[in-house]
């Protein structure tokens, strides 16, 4: 069978399947790959799609009216006036992204680097050409508003088409987020060059400083912008497949929405009826919700910045993480050692070492876009929790998370193995 | 925004929501247009979902173990032993499809004439050009096997490059069967061509005949035939999207299925994990699912049959309906009648006038893929069985559900149309 269309397996998804053959098969493993969010579901939703169980009907390709009414209302809360009839659902926000590719048609794809391992490898299924640009240091997420601008006109001086650009903010995978200055500059990067903007915003509530959240570029371009987001890493949903894009007002986000719609019908037809009632719950953002929202943030807060010290510690270098449950360190001041006592020249051997060591799973930069030769990984801390809901739910409640059993196992763990992998002492012996 | 790959809305989905806004409204409406089987959620299955509701995790891309356990052991209940390996789920057979298509990675898509208004949208979508072939009389879903041939053959000698061919027994829009002797002929002919063939069987549980079941090409092409069902349409759970694809096993099968999971993996991830759940109690078919199922199915045949007979009464041309809720009436008898009071001369015209003047919504051909001075109609029974949970499960339980008052409404107003369409008096008048 000749094959046109690449294909290759989610890096993140890959991961976690192998460490988990390996698991079951009697290894001491420490998931650190995935973004998978291991804490339990919130008893009010399950309570929900119990009650919707009679639910068995397509309903409409966008979504329930009662969904997206709810939707709009959670982006308007955030400063995103929003008409329910811009809100479009689909089962998880990966497949309207994918959608989105399809209904922009093709051309290039501006990807940010590092960015997530989906968003290449979707434009790539839906015939379009990612074309990668930098970030700035510390902002992950959004490509470098002046390279963008400089890689466009060259790729359309070269005859090449690019029709948009993905955005993360907050970005996975360095767990930082772009300032307003620099998505304020992308949006009139975008509009200047009239390239749609797929802003990727699954991270919007896990910004650790509530104070300051993250800025979508739909508030500096929002003739232009599409948002998405879902239940995954909020409200730990991932296995549960609920997404929502909300499409611009006008007549670029009309032609768009009626695209997407006309890609959805011919996809997946509708969401998990059920799902959806739970969905319109969680958007409408009861007070129980909120409350729960704010535990999750602030068990991954606390975990994430003392694993982050814990590399430092180890002389690997990081940007501050300001948001969701990511660590992208890089090992470049560790570049000589790591070669000579373990022939590690990059972050896929680093990784492979890791794993096959220590039975300590992390991704490789190279999933994000990075060079070969580059030490970076990334690390989430999301299955550090606990194995049993008893042990997550006490994780989410606890004072002091750090201080329960299993997690200062992990964290232990975590630190011993930097220290036989650098040859230092970790910060806790 | 230029676009370089062409969207399409689905017809099924599209007229229903038409139609529903229609009925909002005020008016008196009857959905005969899409393919939902409007009948009750078992309440068994109900319970299965509410009992899962804690499961939130991602799972394999190709769904949990307990799953796949369960449907390779559905398939091997029907003569196909299935290793759960070689299983792959997704959120509806609808988006396995596709991926499949994506799997497959371009080239020429044979689909049959008539046939779901989706493989030819998915193809195009998927950057596949789909190659139109005619179905034999009263054997829909199933490409004339040396129809077949010569197209592949004309089409390979002018530089096309056909990879697979889709079928579907039993049969949308037809109703009916293929026999075994052309299912036969078929994976032969697609042997010789070395085509993939993939089966969607979503309808296999709605044969009316048991003793006589649809026989999958898989039987006679096993290395090279995929197969594809879910629960939409014998379970009633169209909106839970839920569907599974058994590959073949050997090398091109285990090529098939890396690609199938990678484009998965990258597209929808999992599927929602308390679906999953049920539709590992679903395939397993403990007795309260088959005789479900078994009601189902007694309750369409009934119904399709006298609408069937309706239809003819009138003067319409039908192949007897053999499976499914759907008719495929071709008024082509009445075409000089229809053009001299109506002014209609094509399906798109004919189904439009039972829209606007009747509220009925039906299919026109054309949606199938027929040319537009056909006059075949695709119409669905499955809407009828009543309005609320309580007259459906009432259809699914009387010896007679066309006694019932809003079944027997809903026939003689079918009745009514029709002889006002023809000029015929309806049989029950």
């Amino acid at each position: 069978m000749t094959s046109s269309v690449p294909v290759t397996m989610s890096a993140t998804l890959a991961a976690d399947q192998e460490l988990e053959r390996r698991r079951r098969a009697g290894e001491r493993v420490l998931f650190l790959a995935s973004g998978e969010i291991g804490l339990p579901v919130l008893p009010q939703l399950r309570e929900r799609l119990s009650a919707a169980a009679g639910r068995n009907a397509y309903g409409p390709v966008s979504g329930d009216e009662e969904l997206r009414a709810a939707a709009a209302g959670y982006w308007g809360r955030r400063g995103l006036r929003t008409d329910a009839a811009d809100v479009v659902c689909g089962p998880g926000s990966k497949p309207l992204l994918f959608a989105l590719l399809l209904a922009v048609g093709g051309g290039d794809v501006v990807v940010p680097v590092p960015s997530w391992v989906s968003y290449g490898a979707q434009a790539r299924l839906a015939g379009c050409r990612p074309l990668p640009v930098a970030t700035r240091p510390g902002e992950g997420g959004v490509p470098d508003p002046d390279v963008l601008r400089e890689a466009v006109v060259a790729a359309r001086a070269a005859g090449r088409d690019p029709r948009c650009v993905v955005v993360t903010v907050p970005d996975n995978p360095t767990g930082t987020v772009a300032s307003g200055e620099t998505v304020r500059r992308l949006a009139a990067v975008a509009a200047e060059l009239d390239l749609v903007i797929i802003s990727d915003e699954i991270y919007g509530d896990l910004v650790f400083d509530t104070r300051r959240p993250a800025l979508s570029p739909a508030l500096f371009a929002p003739e232009r912008t599409v948002v998405t987001t879902g239940l995954t890493k909020n409200l730990a949903l991932g296995g549960w497949r609920m997404g929502v894009a909300r499409l611009p007002s006008g007549p670029l986000g009309g032609a768009l929405r009626e695209r997407l719609v006309g890609v959805a019908s011919q996809v997946w037809s509708s969401t998990a009826a059920p799902v959806q009632a739970v969905a319109a719950y969680a958007f409408a953002e009861p007070p129980e919700v909120r409350a729960h929202v704010a535990a999750c943030r602030r068990l991954h807060e606390r975990v994430v910045r003392e694993v982050a010290g814990l590399l430092t510690d180890a002389g690997a270098r990081l940007a501050p993480v300001q948001a969701t449950c990511y660590l992208y360190p890089d090992f470049e001041p560790l570049r000589e050692s790591l070669r000579r006592v373990h022939g590690v020249r990059g972050a896929g051997e680093l990784a492979a070492l890791l794993g096959s060591r220590w039975g300590v799973g992390v991704l490789a930069g190279t999933a994000f876009g990075e060079p070969g030769h580059s030490l970076r990984l990334r690390l989430a801390t999301s299955r550090l929790y606990g194995d049993t809901d008893a042990e997550r739910w006490a994780a989410l409640s606890a004072p002091d998370p750090l201080a329960l059993p299993w997690i200062e196992a992990s964290l232990q763990r975590i630190g011993h193995v930097l220290a036989e992998l650098t040859g230092t002492a970790g910060r806790r012996p």
